[in-house]
């Protein structure tokens, strides 16, 4: 059997197509339409200047239902006034349009440089011709992929599959995002962009239950640049189509578990894809005295330029990650801590263990390096990913110019 | 009349030696002495893993009354434990000997890496030498000044003088710090180290007073890194010996007025003197809702690397300026909302405005960029001073090997 993909799920189809916003020739239009009124969840940024599509869509978010979502990338449509609410609202009339439905069906998207106006007379035909090429293969799923990226390198695809009785769900995403990373969502909130497609059949209620919980641990545990974007946004549409009833405790639990999956391995890859990147950290903090204290900690590692810059350089500089555990409100209590970096314990009850720097050093030089601090004070806990800090990183923001 | 340094005001001697600490070959024991039992107020880090020296100096401050400092650079005694907490107690033992009085009126600090127990054979033999060499001239403080630093490029210092009646008060600091810079510091809280000195005649609690409103609008309004350290320490020690009081609303005016100068004279030189740094980025937030809303605001737009290198590279990427006010707990309506970039408006009201891009993207280009952000919400404001991120750090913070 083939891979599944985000068109898998019964009832959705989509597109991309290059209508002119971004400068490079790839998609920059997508449109993913649901033949039903699918059950719908969505988080939106925290940020309190959000952008004219996430205003609008956490309108249209409201019932509970959507058609599909419409969406450009290479211009944000932040910070664009009453003008650029009215083009959030184009967007969905002419994608309504195509779906014969009501223009409050459709979720808008956009992605790119933050102060500018779309280029409408681009983005309407742009969706025009998204419309007439509709298709369900997961060409059309790629298409709609490479649509909403802007300076990601990689196409970010995450899928996965259960059966409820005799019935096979398919819960399937896609998303973007690479600078800008920072997310903070709630459910009704980098630049990073998350739809999900499934053919589960669940209540509007509990999709946005579950999709609270999911973004929480995945979405909003990434962080580039901890720059919380104007347009974050995560949307899962749920149509039902598989006649699979996602109501009993086994099949919320299915559920949850492709949900997170599928979540987690987005954000992961959108950690992966952070400007300029050379590998992920993975940083685990156990035993915190709270989740929300984990979290905090977690944070505050992932986010030190010092302890990014370490990590690239493959320093086994263990007192910045250290440092960075004791700044947030969070309790910190250095003689109860336990570092390991890579499996090799580098800290350990307040005082500097001998270890051989060469060998941790050379275990730092992986796709993936793993940072688990052990608070010893409680039973919270949190992940976190974020990527290393290099001179790349540097190009691609300082040299770039708008 | 010469310029006023660190050993101008009356009653203070200091010396700088090499002892071998640092690999460089330039001074890295400071001793400051004050022949009489100045009053004396400290702030500290609040990273709650909080370096020997900081531990024990909390002990030594409660008292109001100092001695003097003695301090090393090139090991932070950070991470160290009970044995890290002994070695400190030994430097203010060593120097309460030089000084003839008891260790618990020295004030010890440390700076450098984290988690390395003290060479304390070079550390005592550099306190003994250092007491030998003890003066008040600018060339002593000038070494005492070099002692300090780590990877700073620049020598800090500032100072400032009023008349009390007929006497002349001096008041002198000069400080370290260029990376791990966050500092969130509490009067009994980078790695940044402040040391003042003057010869006004003060009580402790005043000083204390007067000493925790400084610091708030100038060292923790600094920020590089946003890393706060495991050793920041500001303190200054008044020896009473110019006679003049400060006890008058006229004199605690001037005095007040003469601290903020020096403090926030200090704290520009530390952004400008930031790892990388080939510009400060002076941040002013207005009228928002409350002082701590500016605060909180001013900083996120300093700790974003979007913007330190959108600066770095001279682009008038005001979006991201915008966004990073957004993001924090702070009210913030970008409606409400005016941005000016060096004395140009690009943002007012939540609309972008037309400008002329290259000739911003000009005035960029100089030592000191003005970012001004009117909230139009309320009456509070806060400034706050940051550098550019540029291709430079990474090579500091990367390339460096522990």
């Amino acid at each position: 059997m083939s891979q599944p993909h985000l068109l898998t799920p019964r009832g959705f189809r989509a597109s991309g197509v290059h209508a002119g916003i971004k400068s490079r020739q790839s998609p920059d239009v997508g449109l993913l339409v649901c033949e039903s009124r699918a059950a719908a969840a969505a988080a939106f940024t925290t940020n309190k200047v959000c952008a004219a599509p996430v205003a609008i869509g956490r309108k249209h978010i409201r019932s509970g239902r959507l058609r599909g979502v419409v969406m450009n990338s290479g211009n944000a449509n932040a910070c664009t006034g009453r003008q650029g609410e009215l083009d959030a609202i184009r967007m969905c009339r002419l994608a309504a349009n195509i779906a014969a439905c009501e223009p409050g069906e459709f979720l808008p998207s956009s992605t790119g440089i933050i102060g500018h106006l779309l280029p409408m007379e681009k983005v309407e035909r742009g969706i025009v011709e998204a419309g007439q090429y509709l298709g369900s293969s997961l060409e059309h799923a790629n298409l709609f992929s490479d649509a909403i990226l802007t300076t990601d390198l990689k196409r970010k695809t995450a899928a996965a599959q259960f059966k409820v009785g005799r019935e096979t769900v398919t819960l399937a995403g896609v998303c973007k995002g690479s600078g800008m990373i920072g997310p903070r969502m709630a459910v009704p909130h980098a630049t990073m962009l998350a739809y999900l497609t499934t053919d589960a059949l669940v209540s509007p209620a509990l999709l946005r239950k579950l999709m609270r919980d999911a973004v929480e641990n995945s979405f909003n545990s990434v962080t580039v640049d901890d720059h919380t974007s104007t347009n974050d946004t995560a949307a899962i549409l749920a149509s039902g189509l598989s006649g699979a009833k996602i109501d009993s405790p086994r099949s919320v639990k299915m559920f949850t578990a492709a949900l997170n999956e599928v979540c987690q391995s987005l954000a992961y890859q959108i950690a992966a894809d952070g400007e300029g990147a050379t590998k992920v950290i993975a940083i685990s903090v156990l035993r915190a005295r709270s989740e929300s204290d984990a979290r905090l900690i977690a944070r505050a590692i992932a986010n030190s330029p010092l302890v990014k810059c370490a990590m690239h350089g493959n320093d086994p500089n263990w007192g910045r990650i250290v440092s960075a555990g004791g700044l947030t409100a969070a309790a910190f209590v250095p003689e109860k801590t336990t570092l390991k970096l890579q499996g090799t314990v580098v800290f350990a009850k307040g005082r500097p263990l001998v270890f051989d720097a060469a060998a941790v050093s050379k275990s730092l030089a992986a796709q993936e390096v793993q940072v688990v601090l052990d608070c010893g004070l409680g039973k919270g806990s949190a992940r976190c990913w974020t990527c290393d800090l290099s001179r790349e990183y540097i190009a691609i923001n300082a040299d770039y110019h708008t």
